[in-house]
């Protein structure tokens, strides 16, 4: 047992899987936990989405599953809070990408309570949720050969957990038979948005589990109305449950280069792996758990399940979690409007006026406003594509970023300077770090902070101000009781956020 | 001579009357130029306007007239631009309100070639256009009592100027035999937005001058059709010309407590009148020259004129100072379309992303964004007003400004500190000054800065900063060949712009 979780520990390294404490060791299966299903049950949340079709509000690096917009806290901690009323927060893996890992690490470690214990799987390359799926199975199959999987997107909005909770418990059990259980939605409309699970015979033992007898890909409007008159025909949830025995048994059968991938990975001796990992994934060709697996598999089984649930898969969703005026419409932020209808409107912080709009949104962010029809919100996917191949900033990420320590905005940017407006909260500090090619001016606006710069600490008040020259070892702490306020002006030849050397960190980065 | 100058330039104190320089008095009429009426022309620009219908490109502090959006200069250079083509700028008198006049003569001592020599003269309370040409004609009459007035809007667009002073020298010597001179516009479609003036019977012997037979306010489409059609309307131009005396003859008869503000402005001692102008004038009943004076004399002439002639009264009108694509958009600034038509996309400096807008407009500012269907445009004054009410900056100032030595933009405020990027051009110094409340920290980002605080100078260059105590006496001066560019950070209780002693100014500030 030592032996397995040591060389896993390895293996986490080389494929840059991040552990943030020794947790998941000290919590690896005893075999007195054989009897339940739950002894093996790992969650893996999937968190590699690119964030586009809720641009401006989610970007590359601020995809929605961190955004304060549904509900009372993210969809991310919304899931991870949903599971563990299942498993304890370090059976909990999340898989993302190597860009959006410290966007959403971050994320979880700012927020109240920080999540300290989730696992992270980083994904070598972007491949769809087949590759990403099955990396997570072959890693934690390596700590646990009985493991059981739930697989959860990271943006899903539910506000009735424990339906679910007890469909995953059955399918548990379902999986350790072998099935790749799939979760059937009862459809509340002829949805085009969605893919579709066809209800097969029922297995028994269990009275709610059945055969998928098929996979049905988003239809058109006639056929969703046909699916619906149907009776038998299921929302596809994206959530799934199965052994990871049997996922990558499936795996083997039906997409043999990834398999071969995964095994290449095993012979590679922990420094080529580190090395080949990369190359290995871009082998892969993407595609997604359904149309990979569970749409050819006969293992696949369904259980239906109701749910109070939302997918906020575009901006108009986004009205759904706000209170309507008497025309239907929606202001969220600093909005005036006359005589507006049915509009979404939206500001971050400066000022919206709206006039005579009817069935629009606008959505205003502090670099981008999108102004759309509502019904062609999903066309906002060309914008992005466009701004992408621009390599424009609005494409990535947001003027703001929250960090564990507190948060940022960018106030201004030019080719060799940059100024933020930093906030630290009280006991807090940054990393101890240098800059090889920016200096920084900082000038206090609140609070007391403690800045070390080599050995030198000094007390910085309000209207004080210290200079941080290039490659110089500082550190900046939050030593009072209110938060630190300060501006950051930035003088360099290169000025991006990875121009950063930590040497010790509070927060494991 | 001497002593009436010299009386009236005290005059001219008591009332806030600002010169420049010694200009005016060196030109003062000699009656050797009795021959030509132009020997006693002076132009009245009316520039007091309180910048509403362009909202939110325009602001209370940004009236329309200094944007730089309708042709390659600003509308009030445009218009001093065409009258020194008739008269020498000091004759040139901008009659506007205590708020503005700073925001005005910035702008022109800004702008390339500055208008140094141009007058103001300061409405002590806005009391609409009737109560301010009376005040200019009062003061103009005392230096000279033959002058000849032209009035002119600050805001219109004109681009063939040769017609329209053609008009007013005709028009100047129709005046001298006390005639009140209107210049009626051929119409060229039934416009509901501007009054209409009819011709009357000939005025011999000048062939072209004309009786005001009657005015006509704002008509309905209906109305507009039948005058466009009958031939022998025109559109009021807003544009008058006429002798001081005639004028102030018609005041005194038809605005009898103007008159008698007036003339109790000539009762007071100066010491006195600067005391009492406001509270004077703020008994007058607020009213247009149109209403007051024009639509009731029988002194009303009339010169049809045929103009290339554009009101900029709504945010529409821009489009046609651009270039439009082949779906009829324009679109000024950074925005990225999908599918619109015949549309007005502005931005300042953000991205605006607009999908599938017809007919609509999207203007954008550092803090304020306007979405409208274009013939909505004019329903922005009812936002406008409701921000007056909230007492809203955005109603009152852009986040940038022009000054004579460069610029500022707002980056941030809060209640206890601000940060401000100034531009200050090569060669040029801001004021000597102190400021009560508030400290300064200034972080230069190009250039070469000479900074002197007290009696102490020092150059300081990018990535150096200086700090500016409050109270202390301070001047930067940019002594390099390149803008220098710096953030300021400003801390301090009160923040306004009006926290500054100033002690030399090379603006005459």
């Amino acid at each position: 047992m030592k032996t397995a979780c040591g060389s896993m520990s390895c293996n986490e390294q080389d494929l840059s899987l991040h552990q943030s404490d020794q947790a998941m060791i000290d919590q690896a299966p005893e075999d007195d936990l054989q009897g339940d299903p739950f002894g093996h049950f790992y969650a893996i949340i999937l968190s590699g989405g690119a964030g586009t079709r809720l641009w401006p509000l989610s970007r590359e690096l601020s995809p929605k599953q961190i955004l304060h917009l549904f509900g009372a806290d993210s969809l991310i901690r919304q899931t991870i809070a949903r599971l563990t009323k299942l498993v304890k927060e370090e059976r909990i893996h999340i898989v993302t990408g190597q860009r959006l890992f410290d966007e959403i690490r971050n994320h979880l470690l700012t927020e109240f309570p920080p999540c300290r214990k989730v696992q992270y799987i980083l994904e070598p390359a972007a491949r769809n949720t087949a590759p990403a799926v099955a990396l997570a199975a072959w890693q934690i199959a390596k700590q646990d050969p009985k493991a059981i999987l739930g697989v959860f997107p990271s943006d899903h909005f539910i506000t009735d957990d424990q339906p679910l909770l007890d469909a995953v418990r059955q399918a548990a059990t379902a999986a350790k038979d072998g099935w790749l259980v799939t979760f059937g939605l009862q459809p509340e409309r002829p949805e085009t948005g969605f893919g579709y699970i066809e209800r097969g015979e029922p297995l028994s033992p269990e009275p709610s589990l059945f055969r998928a007898a098929r996979f049905i890909e988003k239809p058109d409007l006639e056929t969703a109305k046909e699916l619906v008159a149907a009776g038998r025909f299921f929302w596809n949830s994206g959530m799934f449950v199965f052994s990871a025995r049997t996922l990558l048994e499936e795996v083997e059968r039906f997409l043999p280069i990834l398999s071969e991938v995964l095994g290449a990975l095993d012979r590679y001796s922990p420094d080529e792996r580190a090395q080949f990992a990369q190359q290995e994934f871009e082998r892969i060709p993407p595609v997604s758990l359904d149309y990979g697996v569970m749409e050819k598999s006969e293992r696949v089984a369904m259980i239906p399940v109701s749910l109070q649930w939302k997918d906020v898969g575009s901006l108009p969703a986004l009205a759904e979690f706000h209170p309507k005026d008497s025309a239907e419409n929606v202001a969220i932020g600093h909005i005036m409007q006359e005589g507006c209808r049915d509009s979404l409107l939206y500001s971050d912080s400066r000022l919206i006026a709206a006039i005579g709009l009817e069935n629009m949104m606008v959505i205003d962010t502090p670099d981008a406003t999108l102004v759309c029809p509502k019904e062609r919100a999903q066309e906002v996917s060309r914008i992005v594509a466009r701004l992408k191949e621009e390599k424009a900033p609005e494409s990535v990420a947001q003027r703001y970023s929250h960090r564990p320590w507190g948060s940022y905005v960018e106030l201004e940017k030019g080719s060799s300077y940059q100024v933020k407006h930093i906030e630290v909260y009280p006991g807090k500090r940054l990393s101890e770090q240098l800059h090889r090619h920016r200096s920084e001016h900082w000038i206090v606006l609140q609070g007391t902070a403690k800045v070390t710069i080599d050995t030198a600490e000094q007390i910085v008040q309000p209207n004080q101000s210290v200079y941080i020259p290039a490659n110089a070892h500082h550190r900046l702490e939050n030593v009072g009781k209110i938060p630190v306020h300060l501006i950051e002006v930035q003088n360099g030849e290169y000025l991006g956020e990875d121009d950063i050397v930590r040497f010790t960190d509070d927060f494991g980065r």
